[in-house]
């Protein structure tokens, strides 16, 4: 293929109908955002290097994009939203707020190995609490992305939840010199995959015995909420959340290691890919990634995947992006044309001027095909009888009406 | 200073004031946009090179920021969005409509020298309509552009109009082998910043004759509007345009060369640091770029400054993004002001939640210094008779209501 015409692999072009479904899943998002008080916050694309690299891991590290400037200055393209806002909660703690609750909505870039369904460039969508340690915060952080979710209007929105110390406390006691606790967390956080007996298979293989396996399992699927955990749900529900959206379920472990608390991970059960994003508590990040002692609490909404369920459940509005399309008959009536659509515009509609002097039939077809609903038609007659032929696409009726009339039926 | 804790030299972090004076221009201007069938379009922030190099000519290729990814495939940083968008209208050509009218916000990078006020990630916003030759397609430009200047809400927004045709026809005269008419239109584009006299003295440098250059200005200075701009600025007036909005300016010029008819700029008089915009038709530049041949009308939002003179002539509005904190008073009527908050919630008012159970003076300290103007607060008296204490912190009056009445006074 044409290396002109293609973008490079795992990247992706985003064409109206699409960059329209996901400004509709921002939009959603952000309306809930900005009513519990976020903020939003930017940061540039390229750091210095240094402020990224040693963060993610060995293995991560490697999926930094890294490149040098003309200058020889080492750079970096941002790799996630957690650490650029470590380096602006230390650059700017004296001008933040004590409690910082802000939103962020930005691309990463991962230099993945190209294959299929792994992007290089994607956009993550966090909202963190920054400053308190306070089982509110845990709960308005929840009760915002369960209002987020349902305003994007998935049918069913469920908060798995539980507290990373009911798994340190069980976990603990089998970790060894060898086997870190996090590294038995990485093998309970498969149970809802693999079932019982695999985990405790790759348990085994770890080191711990078949009977310590068991028994870790039993501890935990038996476990109760913890004072924390109970206290944070209950407030959640004072806050607006349904009870039965929030399922305590002590087997959820997630993935990333820093974790302190609270966890929690978002299902719609109508979108069976996976979960939709996930969160938690995690009071020692910051100050280990950017050297300021603030706790924080947030959740990274899983954005291409929320976009995706949304087009599988069409909640996406498939209207087109114009209401009616004002066509030009002639250059004589095309004053009147015009102003058709300035008067249309200033009643709000959504109006798309034909913009060339085509066939009528031309431009019929032209709305037809981009969908546009409606198609004004004003030739010499209506233009002499000052009125306009709204014709709807769909039905083929078509009427003489006042254009005044046209705003209100549109509007 | 410690490099971890600051941006590269010409990139900036939006903190949320900043982020949210961005976020105002961006969605009126938005709105106007979509009021006149613009649909959104996004392309990657990073292309293959060779998509990239030898579009902008020898010293502006020099500042694309390009590296090799870890399969040596050579990669760049958007710089522009045309260049972008001519390949996808050459790779999608089959998908997209005849008549194309896009817009698209996205940051662009440029490897500048880091120096005071020159950044190296930007903001570009274009609007484009192509596919069509016709001058209903300037004005529908012209007038789009205007509206969403207005919608911000510069006080006077200003476009000045010429045809590139009109300096074509007068300055192909005085052009020679050495010297182009295109040299001699960028003399020209001086005008309005340093006079007739050093625009004479610049073409007589190079080798134009002294009473030629003044033929020259004195020619189209006198120059009437083409019958083609005739009908772009009739059309725009039809289209809503204030007629005393557009400026016909024979001697605007344009700096980018590839400006086939129609050109534009847009002044707000009140904002004097230059033009907040310009744009014009480019019938060939696609063809170049893309291999397709489409005309072209567009024009290039200037993001940066639009910000700074709706800051400077105080357009943004200073309201906090909160309008009430809800302040936790204790354990016991916690449950009070949760659910006050959820009631505020639900009726549309951003409310944040104080995370803490700080003393309540801390409290009122944290809302007044976040410019948060109303503070609800619920100690054990209120909780009981099932009201709430609302403060206004700017006139320190305070009084106990419902908070149904609440949600009345603040919605």
């Amino acid at each position: 293929m044409n290396q002109q015409l293609q973008t490079p692999k795992g990247f992706r072009d985003f064409l109206p109908r699409q960059a329209r479904a996901r400004q509709f899943v921002v939009t959603k998002v952000k309306e809930i955002f900005e009513r519990f008080g976020f903020v939003p916050l930017e940061t540039p694309t390229i750091e210095y290097a240094s402020i990224l690299m040693g963060k993610y891991g060995e293995e991560a590290d490697k999926l930094v994009f890294q490149f040098k400037d003309r200058g020889d200055r080492e750079l970096a393209l941002r790799y996630d939203q957690t650490v650029p806002t470590a380096r602006v909660l230390a650059q700017y703690q004296n001008e933040l707020p004590k409690y910082f609750r802000r939103y962020q909505i930005q691309n990463v870039f991962r230099a993945e190995k190209p294959q299929k369904g792994r992007y290089r460039e994607f956009t993550q969508c966090d909202i963190d609490i920054f400053g308190s340690t306070n089982p509110l915060a845990d709960a308005e952080v929840i009760a915002c992305t369960y209002f987020a979710y349902k305003n994007v209007g998935y049918p069913t929105v469920q908060i798995k939840i539980n507290d990373r110390q009911i798994l340190f406390a069980t976990l603990e006691l089998f970790a060894t010199s060898d086997i870190s606790v996090f590294s038995l967390i990485q093998s309970i956080d498969k149970l809802d995959k693999i079932g019982a007996q695999e985990v405790i298979d790759e348990l085994v293989r770890k080191g711990v015995s078949t009977a310590q396996a068991t028994a870790a399992l039993e501890t935990i699927g038996s476990a109760k909420p913890t004072e924390n955990l109970q206290d944070i749900i209950k407030k959640s529900i004072q806050l607006g959340v349904p009870s039965d959206a929030i399922i305590f379920t002590s087997s959820l472990a997630r993935g990333l290691d820093y974790y302190t608390g609270m966890i929690f991970e978002v299902i719609v059960p109508e979108y069976t890919t996976g979960s939709l994003g996930g969160g938690g508590r995690y009071d020692n990040l910051i100050n280990q990634l950017g050297g300021v002692n603030i706790p924080a609490v947030g959740i990274a909404f899983g954005f291409d995947r929320m976009v995706e369920a949304a087009e599988l459940l069409n909640l996406i509005p498939t209207t087109s992006a114009s209401s009616i399309l004002v066509t030009v008959f002639d250059e004589v009536t095309a004053q009147n044309a015009l102003t058709t659509a300035k008067i249309l515009r200033e009643n709000n509609i959504a109006t798309e001027l034909y913009p060339n002097l085509d066939p009528l039939e031309k431009q019929l077809k032209y709305a037809d095909k981009k969908g546009i609903p409606f198609v004004v038609i004003i030739g010499p007659e209506e233009a002499n009888s000052n009125k306009v032929t709204l014709k709807n696409l769909k039905t083929k009726e078509q009427k003489k009406i006042s254009v005044e009339k046209l705003c209100t039926l549109l509007a």
